[in-house]
């Protein structure tokens, strides 16, 4: 199947709540997941669920995060066997929705849950791709403008992939939805949205001013 | 203890990592909670993690998130006894982190993670108190310019309460931290500010144009 297809709906990823919300559409889910910068991994612990935010990188269908060998999750996906159940959310708030009940206030928002099971990236090659992936997903092309891992840091560093095989999106968008009764009720009523942009980029202080910035920064 | 005392840290809220970052300190919790519009709840469904984005509200050192009664995290608290065991974080992205390594970069961030076991609100004053800080939560003040939930409306929705006890904060702030071998490297290095901000409201269609935008719209 091409990569424009959708992804299959199973039990836990149709919600119970609306549902016309629901999409498994894979552009719409690399969309949702390439604009965000930090995701929510959940794990379980002890029999407890952990949510911590981490960065996160795409490559195709396959999804990375990173962190120390010691971190909580990756040393927890490294011993267990075939790999750490989580779940990866995404999440972008993109406005207020005030309605003139209570009842009916909202957000506007788009977000994609994966649920799987996590494993430690092993393969250097597999390592190496996933490490540019997430400095990319911080800044596309940012990998090609630093120095790469060095063997130290790569064995430092673990990473965990999880495959996007059980997803779906969420979205809402539009105004509010109060009842027909409420219509004539003096309240304002509408959409506040919300804005992310960059502020101009601040040089470390020991940068040398001989190094400009490039092109891909200044045209965020 | 006065409300600006701290947490006390716990196995589960000292981070194997990174332990400079991290903080106790209630007024900073209250900060970072206050200012985020979607908290990531994590439970445990048959055995396995999952996370999903919802709104919330605070009132002193509880916070409450809502939904249908039907929805999966509240009717599952509904019926554990004594609660059902969550995790709520909430998370800000400040800024893109550049550093002359790839190893280096990272994301500045205000992070807040709560553990404890989440209790379905019974009380019906209680219920409404919660109501009245999601919506403000929202929009600080908009409760009053409001119609307040009905019996009805009430009645289809659940309320879960989770105290304010095991939390951390976790803070990054600054430029790039590169190793000393790397200051001569010729990569442009610093931080990249993420900014988020409000657009001009957007009433609904069929608005009353004879009701103008409240004040504390127009703040915004």
């Amino acid at each position: 199947m091409p990569d424009t297809a959708g992804y299959e709906p199973t039990e836990r990823t149709v919600p119970t709540r609306s549902r016309e919300r629901a999409s498994y559409d894979k552009e719409l889910v690399h969309a949702i997941l390439d604009e965000a910068y930090v995701c929510h991994l959940g794990f379980v612990r002890d029999g407890a669920p952990v949510v911590l935010p981490t960065l996160y990188g795409r490559v195709g269908e396959r999804l990375y995060v990173h962190g120390s060998t010691g971190s909580r999750p990756l040393h927890m996906a490294g011993r267990a066997e075939p790999g750490l159940p989580v779940c990866l959310t995404v999440t972008h708030v993109d406005g207020l929705v005030l309605a003139r009940s209570a009842f009916h206030h909202s957000i506007n928002y788009r977000s994609v849950v994966v649920h799987g099971i996590a494993t430690q990236v092993t393969d250097p090659e597999e390592k190496r791709t996933a490490l540019d992936a997430l400095v990319d997903h911080v800044v596309p092309g940012r990998s090609l403008d630093s120095r790469p891992a060095d063997a130290k840091e790569l064995a430092a560093t673990a990473v965990l992939r999880l495959d996007l095989d059980e997803v779906s999106a969420k979205v809402r968008t539009g105004g509010p939805n109060d009842d027909e009764e409420d219509l004539t009720l003096p309240h304002w009523t509408g959409v506040v949205p919300l804005v992310r942009s960059y502020g101009t980029p601040v040089p470390a202080d020991d940068l040398d001013p001989a190094v400009t910035l490039p092109d891909y920064l200044a045209a965020l």
